[in-house]
Order: structure tokens, then C-alpha cells, then sequence
């Protein structure tokens, strides 16, 4: 794995001068697209000659046609034309021949799309930009048309620290012009195409598409329902392609993979509990970080500083009795002028938020210029010999599944499953770069008596609803295990995105919305008809039903 | 487009030995799988040494360890082990200090998983199997262990004609381990993956993945609804990445593909229509039409044969006049011993399957030796100049999109919109192979003044509704088109398979159902809560809803 990762980061093209607006840690970690090798051949479909980034000095003198958005104008005599491959500056010509180009070109607003005819010409001498790729040259335009207007946007395209998310959301289309969106997709769709290559080209592996329209299963709470036309018949939408992946290799389809939607119906629930981290932090860098939790996970933090007198400064110090206060000052060995982040929720999601609000207490120290990690290491971690077995929250009497009842139990193990489930290990592994989980997988149960007998004996779930699982086991089911991928986190430690927002071309905000096109919407009763259901309005949102009609307001 | 298909179509290599079971029409198109380029190293976690199609001569005298199923045995003396790669021979040792061993590989059942361990060594002379990849060696086995035993199938993987669809869907793990669908699914993937490389690494295309979850949007009505945890807020699966195309043009994501789902709520309607074929045909090869037109699109289909003396052989002669009946003779020129297929229902529909059923006519024919077409030629076809809008069906007084209302007019068309919008052609494009439509696009309307007014002035849809496009056309929309390939039809025509079904590895029936799971299922109305909806029972389905419960019956 660590290989594989390292060899697809190799292969990736050295960066080129066009990614300014990168984070950080994202430079340091210096992956960039290439543009000089995707340049194809133009058919004579395209009315571009060039795009705008690859223009050099060793086109000066050709007759070129380009096409692009205006990113800005100056004094009306320059504008410089982008597009995905870069900026160029045009020259807007003076002389009164040319009036109609001129009107065009200094009139158009800003992010218009314009297309423009001209020669490649040196800039005059100490006119240079070496910041730019095309810095050497400029355009002398001889005919100029305006393909499309823009009205007045909403934030600027070259700003990337824009306004809010909420509104970058509902502008997504204007969002994913800027630079650092493209650089963010375009790596994606390369870093995907190598992984592709690698199994595919090199390792023999079978792209197979699962559906997405299956059915409810064991443990399937979080799956989103799809009515069907037959009355109270309902699809659901697969949290991921578990089964298919297993029915696969039961049919041969040896060495699988896929590049799978997942669709997990978290809702929306504000946990909390507590955890801590040190690392100098200003009071700015503790508020930053509360802005993070509550941006990215929903989750309200609370800081604890010491002070000099072994007091308490903290929005919580009132609600704590001293004697308790100053216990967990011992218990949690604080020191003056720690911070100490207090939360508050389920167990293992708080953990996982509190894990990612250390990385990012890291990045601002680092950010200052604090080493905390190297920045050009990739560091795995396998972590193995998780339990199979949990207690129930609810009823620690019962067993549940640590991950799936899919998974195999450590072969050492097997016996303890008739005595002391609760101690088995499983056959789970996760795989975590630099502190983040970026994947897991397991070698499966494949004898149909074992699997059984977990399901039914120990985990007490409706085998019938397994059925076709458990009989696909009867029939010759080879051994075999398999991995799952982030691919949306694992893009975003290579970028060094701060959100998994940032690596997805439309995505929902954290309560699921589509701000941009208001999704979900409300559906006129008839609609629902086909699929033999109605709304069960609660009883007290007779308010919120009577205001469905009215404009869309995002969520702020 | 042509040149693109045939680059593909040339890139993939030359068949192997082991298509043995492929029909003949894809037989001769000769495409197929490399097994020899695909071969990877092993690594530590692997249990064989080698694949069971790859082991030749040259490897005569090495140990091996081989898994795969057992394919078929031969007087407890011969047993041939198959895996994705292929099949061989292997020796079951008859002495008395082998008796173990022996015994495990005489005993499992066929279709069984075994690990086998020993040495290639030649066949005795005159023992060679020339049709076979491996039929100059066997495996001489010395230690042999059954991973998986089978129990006894429901029908023969080796058929690759079996008993009815249902069966095959039932059990479609078993049906994925046939020479066939190994064949076509392993193609796809090699196709899909020579597409990807031609666009991604030759023309900097980028893959961007869009939404599953959207909203519902004009001309929606074919689109599930999934109910959201909001009270009557929903959303909807959408039939095509349609819009989000746009966007990301809107948002400069220059050269985009996808291999995109597209979800269609198709119901279930038997539509009827008339036409007719004529192009030798047996009355078995009528019934044998009847049948494919039943099993692949629900659709009746009647004959009329034409006697001797102008009288019809036809079920539906009873029920039209002898007038009408000689009428329709002259109108459709009929001459003796020709065949006429009589089918009805909504036009459009109707005669996509009638252009089916000539095609499957022309198989037929062509089955028993009569040349119709050259097998060796991709015949392309691009249909161009379709109307922008056609009258409604229910109100021919009001236009409707011929296709979307996306779709751009002919540039010299614009302003007849204003004064004869029916008299407007589109810039919409389909694309035929060899009679089959297998995809389609347009030149988008990139100006939202014109996408406004065709919406709200001519189609009089509710614009609200997609309010987030429009927007976006007006935030400097480049000029836009492209163009969506159907790939389950192409890798259908390609391949040679009689129904998309043949080249998905979970299809639905036609009734979109998954005959293997059992979906779509009943939910218990508590995991139909938190999406606040209700089913509404039909007033005559009380007696199905009680028999929800029942024991899962496949449909025939």
C-alpha cells in the first residue's frame, strides 16, 4: 500500500508555475497538473487555436485564436483572459480602426466570456512577469467577440478565501473557477486515472459497477429509502457495495475494484465529549478553531486556559465545582498557559472530531512556522487485532459487530467464538496517513455455517433478510478480503484541502443540503402518488408546512 | 467519433483461446481478453503461485500452487480446475500414500474452491487438448485442500444457455462465473479503461463526479424520490448528470467526462404498436421473435402470414374486416410468404422495438448462413436537424422539448422561435452503430435570456425550479456541448450479447426488480419515520399487504 501510494505520488508531474493560490501544506507537498502534456491536437470543431496557458516565447509571431473568461482589466489597455489552462494578457488596441474591439473589450464586465484573434508579440522590455508562465509574451488583438456576459458576481473568482461556505456552496458553479478548485478536481480526476492504471493495466483488476438501488439489510439504518411503484415496496440506496463486492467474488470476478458511491444518511445530531490538546495556541487560534468544529462537524468546543494562579479561565468554569476543577486539572496533568478543548457527545465521533481539531491546532503552529511533522513524509499506520465483537450501548449484555458481521474472526480465534465471543479479534485492518483514517477492509467470512451462526446465534439479526448472501456462500464461495479507500479524504491530504468540500465538485453542506439548487425540495402531493406514499406531517411543523412555498433562504 | 471508436476498438487485443463459448456474431467481431499481459507479480499474501490459464510447456517440470473451482472431474482420475484465467488439468494421485489427498478432490462437489499444490509435467502423447490453452501439460498434484465446499446447483455454470432469465438472475453469482459474462464484464472494464486513458491522458479531459441526490426538475417524472429526515422535503435520483454538466462548464471545467449512472423510473407498460418486417423468416423463428419481444421489453407481438390466395395466417385476422384486412395488404405491399409483425402502443416506444426486432429478424437470418450485413463493419451514423420542439401529445396546441429544454436551436433557426417555434431545428445530435442508436447530445443554450424564454414563453414551465441554471448562464456561461454515449448498448453491440442484461453484473429485470435480493422490499413503518412518510395503500391491495410477509416467490 505504502508503495502503491508512493509510487502513484512519483508518478505524478512535477508542479508548474500556475498554482499561487495553493495552501501551504499543499505546496510543500508539491503534486501539480501538468500543462504542457494535455494539450491535444484542436478538431475543426474548436474555434480556440491555443488555450491561454500555453503560449510562449517561441510563438511570437503566430496568428492565434483564444477563448476565455476575463479575469481582470487595466486602465482599459491590458486584460488578462483565462481558462482552464492558464492567464494571458491581450493587449486592447487604441487606434481608432479598431473602436468596435475596444468597446467590446473594456465594456464586457469581469468573468465574461470573450474570444479573441491576434499575434503573439514580446512584452516590451522590463514589462516581463516571471510570476506568469506566459509572462514573456502578450497578445495584440485584431478581433475580439463577446461570447457570453457576466453580471455582478457575487465574490471574486480570484480570491479563494471567499466569504462564507454557504455562499460558495450556492455560487458553486463561480467557486469552481478558481484556481485552487481546479487544481483540486483536476488532481483528483489524475490521481484516480493512475490508480486505475495501476489495477487495471498492471494488476489484471476488474472495473464492476454495483447498483445503487438495493435493499434494506441488517445494520442498514443509515441507508437513504426509495419507494417503488408497487405499494409499501421500498429500495434503499447501499451505504456502500459490502455485498455486491462479496457476490463478486463468489462469482469469479477475481480482483475486483471499483470507484463506488457510498450514501450514508448521517442526519444531523451536535455531539460532544470531552478531550483535550496543548501544542501554544493564541486566543485567535483557539476561536479559529471552534469556527472549524462547529463549520466542518457541527461540534460546539469549549476552551479551558490556565492561568498563573491555577484558575480556570473558561466559559465552563462556572458550571464546574472547584473541587472538580481542580481534580481534572490533575487528571489531565495541565500545565500553565495549556488550553485544554473541551467537547462533549458520543464516544467515538467526539474522539474522531477532537483527532482532526489536533491536526489543525498543528497546521496553525506550523503555519507560524513551528516543525511539528515533516511536511514531505508520508507516514502510514496499519492498525490491526480489532475486536469482532462490542458490547451493545444500550444493552452491553448484547454483542454488535465492531465494524460489519461480514467480517472474519482472527483464525487463532475461531473457538472462542462458542465460548467468549467477546474476546475474538477480527480479521479488520485500517490503514491511516499522517493521523487520518484514510481506509479499511477485512478478510470476509466465507463459510455460509460460520456466517450463520454470527448472525443469527450472536448477533441475533434476521438472517432471512441476508438470504441471498448467506446461500451465495453454499456455492463454492473462494476465500477473499478486499480494502476501501477515502477517496475524498485521501485526496484531501494530498492537497492539503481543509475540507472534504473542497475535493468534490457539488457537494451537499454538512446538514445535506445543495445549496446551489435547494435540495431537498418539497414535492406537490400527486407526485408522491405513484409511489403509494404521504407526508406525515409532525404535529408541530403545521408552521413550516404552510412556508414551503416561499423563497429559498440558504442556511447561513 | 468513428476514428475514436475504431482507436479503441484496435487498442484492445486479440482474442485468446478461451472464448470458446461466445455467440457467434461476437465471435466474429473478435475482440477479447489478454490473459497473458494481465499476469501480476504475486505477493506475500497471495496462496498461488500461479493463475490456472496461464501455466504452458515452457513450464514443465516447476511446483505450482493453483486455486480455483473444480470445474468437472473425469473417473476420479482427472479434474479440471478453472479460474478467471482459465482452465487445466489436473492429476488426482491414485496411490495409497496419497489417499488423503484423493479423497478431498474425489469427494467435493463440483464448483467446490480447492488449493492444489504440484508439478506441471506433459501429457502423456496423444493426450494433448489443442483447444485447449493448456492442453500440452497437466499438474501432477501433490497436496491438495478444499477451501469451500458447493452444494448442489440450481443449473450448470458451464451452460451458457440455461434455464429462463429469472433463474439466472436469481442466482447471477452463479451466473457471473459462465466464459460469457467473465467475458463481458472483464471487456467492459477494458473498454471503459481505454476510453478513460484517450480522454484523460490524449485529451486532458477531466473525470469530475456529480450527484446522486438532486432535485426534482421539469420533465422529472421519471425520477425516484428519495424522502429526506425534513419533513416532506425530497430527493430525487436524477435520470441524467444533465445539468451538472452544464454547471461545471459554467464553472470552467473545460474537456469534462463521466462515466455516469442514470437512473430512470421506467414502471412497467406493455405498449403496442403496429409495424412490420418482412427479410425468409420459419414460424419458429416468429415464436422465437414473440418470445424475445416478451422477455426483453414486455411488448405482445402478433403475425400475419400472407397465403396463397391474399388471405391472412394471423391471430388478429378474426378481428378485422376483410375489407380493412386487404385494405392493409395494399398499404403495406405485402407479397406472398412474406411475415408481417403486428404490435401497438405508444409510437415512439413501439417502433424502437420493432427496430429491435428486425435487428434480432437479421440475427436469425444470418444464424442460418444468409448474408444481410458485413459482420466486420462498424457502420456509424449521425442523425442531425431533429425539431427543438414537437406538439403535445394531449394538447397538440402546446410544443414540448423534442429531447430537453436545454437543447440549443440551429443557429439559423433563432428567430423563427419568436414567430414559428414548431418550424425550429435543434443542435442536437444521435449517433447510430450498425442500426442502434447508441448515444446522443446537443450544443447547450449558453445565453439565459433564450433559456428563459423557451422555458417560461414556449414550454410554460415553472422557471423557479431551476433557478440555480439559469443563474449560472448569466455568471459568464461559456458556449457549451457534448455528448453521452450509452455504454451498456455499445458494450452490447461490441460484444455481440442479446440484452444489456448480458453486460451488468447486478441487473434489475425488466420490472426492476433484483431477483437475487429480493428488491424492491417491504419496510417496517417505524424505519419509514424519520423520513416522515406513509405508505397509502391502493383501497383494492389490502390482501397483498397482508401478504407482504410471504415467502419471496421470483418473478417467471
Amino acid at each position: 500500500m505504502l508503495c502503491w501510494l508512493n509510487r502513484l505520488h512519483g508518478a505524478l508531474p512535477a508542479p508548474t508555475g500556475r498554482i499561487a493560490h495553493l495552501r501551504p501544506s499543499s505546496l510543500r507537498r508539491r503534486l501539480a497538473l501538468s500543462s504542457q502534456r494535455r494539450i491535444p491536437e484542436f478538431s475543426s470543431f474548436v474555434a480556440r487555436t491555443n488555450t491561454c496557458g500555453e503560449l510562449r516565447s517561441s510563438h511570437l509571431g503566430q496568428e492565434v485564436t483564444l477563448c476565455g473568461w476575463i479575469q481582470y482589466r487595466r486602465q482599459n489597455v491590458f486584460l488578462v483572459l483565462r481558462d482552464s489552462h492558464g492567464l494571458i494578457q491581450v493587449v486592447i488596441p487604441q487606434d481608432e480602426s479598431a473602436a468596435s474591439v475596444k468597446k467590446i473589450l473594456c465594456e464586457a464586465p469581469v468573468e465574461s466570456v470573450v474570444r479573441v484573434s491576434g499575434t503573439v508579440i514580446s512584452r516590451p522590455p522590463g514589462q516581463e512577469n516571471p510570476k506568469m508562465p506566459t509572462g514573456e509574451i502578450e497578445i495584440k488583438v485584431k478581433t475580439a467577440e463577446l461570447l457570453n456576459s457576466c453580471k455582478k458576481l457575487p465574490f471574486e473568482i480570484k480570491d479563494f478565501v471567499k466569504k462564507t461556505e454557504a455562499l460558495r456552496l450556492q455560487y458553486r458553479y463561480l467557486d469552481l473557477r478558481s484556481f485552487q478548485m481546479q487544481y483540486n478536481l483536476r488532481l483528483r480526476s489524475q490521481m484516480v486515472m493512475k490508480m486505475r492504471e495501476y489495477l487495471c493495466n498492471l494488476h489484471g483488476f476488474v472495473d464492476v459497477e454495483t447498483p445503487t438501488l438495493f435493499k434494506r439489510t441488517p445494520g442498514g439504518a443509515k441507508e437513504f429509502v426509495i419507494p417503488s411503484r408497487e405499494p409499501g415496496k421500498f429500495y434503499c440506496l447501499p451505504q456502500s457495495p459490502q455485498q455486491f463486492k462479496q457476490l463478486l467474488m463468489v462469482g469469479g470476478l477475481d480482483r475486483y475494484f471499483q470507484v463506488a458511491r457510498c450514501y450514508r444518511d448521517e442526519g444531523s445530531r451536535p455531539d460532544r465529549q470531552p478531550e483535550f490538546t496543548q501544542k501554544y495556541l493564541k486566543r485567535k487560534d483557539i476561536e479559529s478553531i471552534r469556527k472549524f468544529a462547529a463549520d466542518h462537524f457541527n461540534q460546539e468546543v469549549l476552551p479551558i486556559f490556565l492561568k498563573a494562579n491555577r484558575n480556570w479561565n473558561s466559559p465552563v468554569a462556572k458550571s464546574i465545582m472547584e473541587e472538580q476543577r481542580s481534580g481534572l486539572t490533575r487528571l489531565m496533568e495541565i500545565q500553565e498557559d495549556d488550553v485544554v478543548l473541551l467537547t462533549a457527545g458520543e464516544h467515538k465521533k467526539a474522539c474522531s472530531v477532537l483527532g482532526k481539531l489536533r491536526l489543525e491546532c498543528a497546521d496553525l503552529l506550523e503555519a507560524r512556522g513551528l516543525v511539528l511533522r515533516d511536511p514531505a513524509l508520508f507516514s502510514f499506520l496499519w492498525v490491526v487485532d480489532f475486536p469482532l465483537f462490542l458490547p451493545k450501548e444500550e444493552n452491553p449484555e448484547k454483542l454488535e459487530s465492531a465494524h460489519h458481521p461480514f467480517t472474519a474472526p482472527h483464525p487463532s480465534d475461531v473457538q472462542l467464538l462458542y465460548s467468549e465471543p467477546e474476546k475474538v479479534r477480527s480479521q479488520h485492518y485500517d490503514l491511516v496517513l499522517n493521523g487520518n483514517e484514510i481506509g479499511g477492509g477485512s478478510i470476509r467470512i466465507h463459510d455460509a455455517e460460520l456466517q450463520r451462526y454470527i448472525l443469527a446465534e450472536l448477533l441475533k439479526e434476521d438472517v432471512k433478510l441476508l438470504s441471498h448472501l448467506l446461500q451465495a456462500l453454499e456455492f463454492g464461495a473462494p476465500p477473499h478480503g478486499g480494502i476501501a479507500l477515502g477517496l475524498d479524504r485521501l485526496i484531501c491530504l494530498v492537497t492539503g484541502a481543509p475540507s472534504i468540500r473542497d475535493v468534490i465538485a457539488f457537494p451537499k453542506s454538512f446538514r445535506g443540503h445543495d445549496l446551489m439548487s435547494n435540495a431537498p425540495d418539497s414535492l406537490p402531493p400527486e407526485e408522491l402518488k405513484p409511489y403509494h406514499i404521504q407526508v406525515s406531517w409532525p404535529a408541530d411543523s403545521e408552521a413550516e408546512k404552510s412556508s414551503l412555498n416561499q423563497p429559498y433562504c440558504p442556511e447561513s
